[in-house]
């Protein structure tokens, strides 16, 4: 009987590193995670990840066999195979691909996060047969993956796709990235916490987020509040669907995407986030675009999304 | 002897058709225009199109073989064949491909303009060799046509590359497409006009431009203005680089190309509108992406170009 191919799906996070082996139609057949000791070097990791991967592969190696290697890490390189000075982890740029070759001749990928979940999108969950998408991850930060022809847009460099830091307001909110004004400060988990308080010092809506400090108060406390009418909190909503709302029907103009798919932190808040957004996505559309482009949540299952990004990565270039 | 190759360059416009022919090189063996009549239907257009582009070829049929047929119009869908309800013409959809099938049957295609000016500068000028760049044309409005990959970008409905409505204030300045703010209406000869009225009225600057009615100021009298040291022209174009600076950097950060041409009546102006727009770029770039990206002037030449992109853009077709 020949054996059932799989892929391991790898995604580096500041604190784990996470894990899988996943079918070609996105069945994850196991995951784990190790710590990533963000604070050593990339070597460390990579040699304990490969012999944690080894060690669980040895029950399925009857039945399976791993074909290829995907990874998502912050400033992932896709052409290059390096990351670049990632923000969580305590590297110099590192070539990852290379670092994989002395564990595994399999082929390998890398990308960001973003990307992945794109690719992840394009193969498992909500852009499934679609050849022009964007996803929008609204997280800590705001990441993007496009999609044009079937393909990932990584430009001339691999880094194309930084949808989060074009600028909403040159004169606007400090952004991470030293600019200011950036949508993600708008636009992402953060983004919205900010507003809430930007809200709180501008208006004098009742809201039981006023006694709540910053560094507490998580988005999942505004959706909460939300769900529950709070005003303050519903105004925080509406005012962060219509920057990102004005700003997709912009990259519609540019990319005439089929569908925006929007996922992570954020977009959990569903019909909060999704319908306003979508509402002044249409508002401020170009007349040509209306009505044309469809906003999905994210179909891939939140806890597993960034190993099946991971793994889709690398089943789309296998399987030719 | 075998005849040499050429293909046929067509350029629909309000007032004049003009039509060339021109090798794999880009040379142009011949070219002429004819009235279009654009308050009458497609048909006598094409009908009078092809009898005269027929005469003037008979001259060169003993050594030229005509191989393929390149349309530039208003409004043209790359994937449908057709022009939709262009904006000059008395038309409504047109399937132009379709129109020319009774003619020849010759490989076409069509597409707008700024997508032919895109694929001249890959064949035929500054974009030779590359495979990630966008053509911004600075006319009447602002187009654009976006390439990843080698490959222009269509979308999902062949609309993509509509750069010149992303929206930079949306309560800004009437645009022609029904908004407000869209980047043509600051970016373009038409919006640094109204820029020059803007300063007029803001402002106590003496300029010889304050003699001049808005009907009659052309782009051109702003530059010459500007070259003899008008400082009222001067910030004019202060402004309109600052704000296509700001947003060709948020371009860069979508797409990440190795370069983008400006094109057109507007960047005639040379240094006085490339510099300062690079300049900007670079201030309001994302540092991933600062001093990679170069800005470059169009290399077809002027009265040239629009043959030139619709003869390249068949010739991007045939030429596997």
């Amino acid at each position: 009987m020949s054996k059932t191919p799989v892929t391991a799906g790898i995604d580096i996070g500041g604190t784990n590193t996470a894990f899988g082996f996943v079918d070609r139609n996105g069945k994850i057949i196991f995951q784990s995670s190790i710590p990533t000791y963000s604070d050593k070097d990339a070597e460390q990791l990579f040699e304990r990840l490969f012999d944690e991967m080894n060690k669980s592969f040895k029950q399925f190696e009857n039945n399976y066999e791993l074909v290829g290697i995907g990874i998502g890490a912050p400033n992932a390189n896709y052409y290059q195979g390096t990351v670049e000075s990632p923000p969580n982890l305590n590297w110099e740029t590192v070539n990852v691909l290379q670092l994989v070759k002395k564990y595994s001749p399999l082929p390998a990928a890398i990308t960001n996060d973003a990307n992945a979940a794109a690719i992840g999108e394009m193969i498992f969950g909500a852009a499934k047969g679609m050849k022009n998408f964007i996803v929008i991850t609204l997280g800590t930060g705001l990441g993007s993956g496009i999609v044009v022809d079937g393909k990932l847009v990584y430009g001339a460099d691999g880094f194309a796709g930084e949808i989060g830091h074009k600028i909403v307001d040159y004169k606007g909110r400090d952004c991470g990235c030293g600019r200011k004004g950036c949508l993600e400060t708008y636009a992402s988990a953060t983004g919205i916490r900010r507003t809430v308080f930007k809200l709180i010092a501008k208006t004098n809506l009742e809201s039981e987020l006023r006694g709540i400090s910053f560094e507490k108060l998580t988005a999942k406390d505004i959706s909460d509040a939300a769900n529950r009418g709070d005003k303050l909190a519903l105004e925080a909503f509406d005012y962060t669907a219509k920057i990102l709302g004005l700003k997709l029907a912009d990259s519609v103009a540019y990319l005439s995407p089929e569908a925006i798919i929007l996922f992570g932190g954020l977009a959990l808040a569903g019909d909060l986030i999704v319908s306003p957004t979508k509402k002044y996505m249409e508002e401020y559309m170009l007349n040509i675009f209306k009505n044309k482009v469809k906003i999905l949540p994210s179909a891939l299952p939140g806890a597993d999304a960034a190993v099946l990004g991971s793994s889709a990565l690398i089943w789309n270039e296998i399987k030719a």
